[in-house]
């Protein structure tokens, strides 16, 4: 099944995804027992981000060819950050490219864990169970931000440096799909999704030791790699049997262009 | 004005703080206009965190003393960072030490501006006004862990780590107010709260050249000062005018002793 948010009259309401049109639903189904309340075709759907996170957990050096890449030690844990709500913007929606930044504007490509129950101390079977359904997440980055700042706080966090979309996966093995990056239709790169140093499920089973996830929790599983972007390209994230979640890029101030 | 949240019968409500009661409303203050739906004594009153915040923004080093005494460089602009809404807990709640610490477990007093408004570019005078009451928060934290660690997970956001109350207070100059910690009555340090190297309104201002800031996001303003804790200990945090924050300490598994 597939579950999204969209924008209706002003509004974020829940939706079960069809082939050509949208069930609009009464309450989240990720941890409520919604109705269908109404229908949109999906052709016009207005995607939000598909979950708006009680915490927006994220993972940074997860996959050994950015590791080396980066020249980095290989984790021997896992370790988790975080991420802010307000960056967060849906499928279609623009990534907006402050005036401010200079130097490599990059897009990074990460399979997204949705959590469906409240768990703590959870076993690996209990982690895998605790998983409602998968996402696509973009990790955008200013890079002279983020090596000029202590924090996070503008390189990843600025509005709209989180597209996520355009929905969530409930049923797809998502560890043995394929993440493919796209810009204006060209192939930047394409990697196997599960070919993590810690899996989801390491990383729930780690966290939960020491606290408790609830459901709309997300978990931004790193990317392998990464490429530029600038305003006027459109921005593809393919990860096979989830779907694809698409943004333009636009200059701050040139919004409407 | 002083607003809080409580839990009645397993759910969060809404409250305004008198002298001998607090009365229930129908819906948030930061944001809504709430009747008054019903009325409980204070003495009995089961005090939630005042709000979730949509994001949990928190700053690290802004007091000169703690500066100093960190020997690390003074900040030369506001630069803030996250903790996570899993580690929020109430007024009178416990907060648990995990059997794993080992090393100094200590509390951090701090002064927290909670947002009434949503803004971006906000001018000085737009960033006082957005302020819709201020709290206090204890950003415990376990120093073995934030030393290990790549990133605060554990250190700083186990359950429980957040204690953040008792409630909201609108009419006050909280930064001309004394933060005053004590430890089984013992007061441990005592400082004036407005002693910072950059102000909320200065964070708000440089936050929102890039981010947008929302109604019920919280920032809390560092702390000057730290001190041990341990199972058994209650800690209690004033600022003058906004209330006391008071909190036992307790070991891990050993919750209901």
């Amino acid at each position: 099944m597939r579950y999204a948010r969209l924008s209706v009259g002003g509004r974020g309401v829940w939706g079960r995804v069809g082939e050509t049109d949208v069930e609009l639903l009464s309450e989240s189904p990720v941890d409520g027992r919604p109705d269908v309340i109404g229908t949109v075709p999906r052709a016009t759907a207005d995607w939000l981000p598909p979950v708006v996170p009680p915490v927006f957990y994220a993972v940074g050096m997860n996959y050994p060819r950015h590791i080396a890449h980066a020249g980095v030690p290989v984790p021997d844990r896992p370790e988790v950050g975080y991420r802010a709500n307000n960056a967060l913007t849906g499928h279609g929606s623009p990534i907006v490219k402050p005036q401010e930044v200079e130097g490599r504007f990059e897009a990074e490509p990460e399979l997204v864990a949705v959590i469906g129950r409240t768990l703590k101390h959870a076993t690996r079977d209990e982690a895998r169970d605790s998983v409602f359904g998968w996402t696509i997440g973009n990790d955008v980055s200013a890079r002279t931000w983020q090596h000029q700042d202590r924090t996070f706080w503008r390189s990843k966090n600025s509005d709209t440096f989180k597209p996520m979309g355009p929905w969530i996966e409930t049923d797809v093995d998502a560890l043995a799909a394929t993440t493919t990056l796209r810009v204006n239709g060209e192939t930047k790169a394409s990697f196997a999704t599960g070919d993590m140093v810690f899996d989801p499920f390491d990383f729930i089973v780690e966290m939960t030791r020491h606290l408790t996830l609830h459901p709309g929790d997300v978990l931004w599983m790193g990317a392998e790699t990464t490429c530029r972007i600038e305003p006027g390209d459109t921005v593809d994230i393919e990860i096979s049997g989830i779907g694809v979640l698409s943004n333009p890029v636009l200059l701050e101030g040139k919004e409407q262009a």
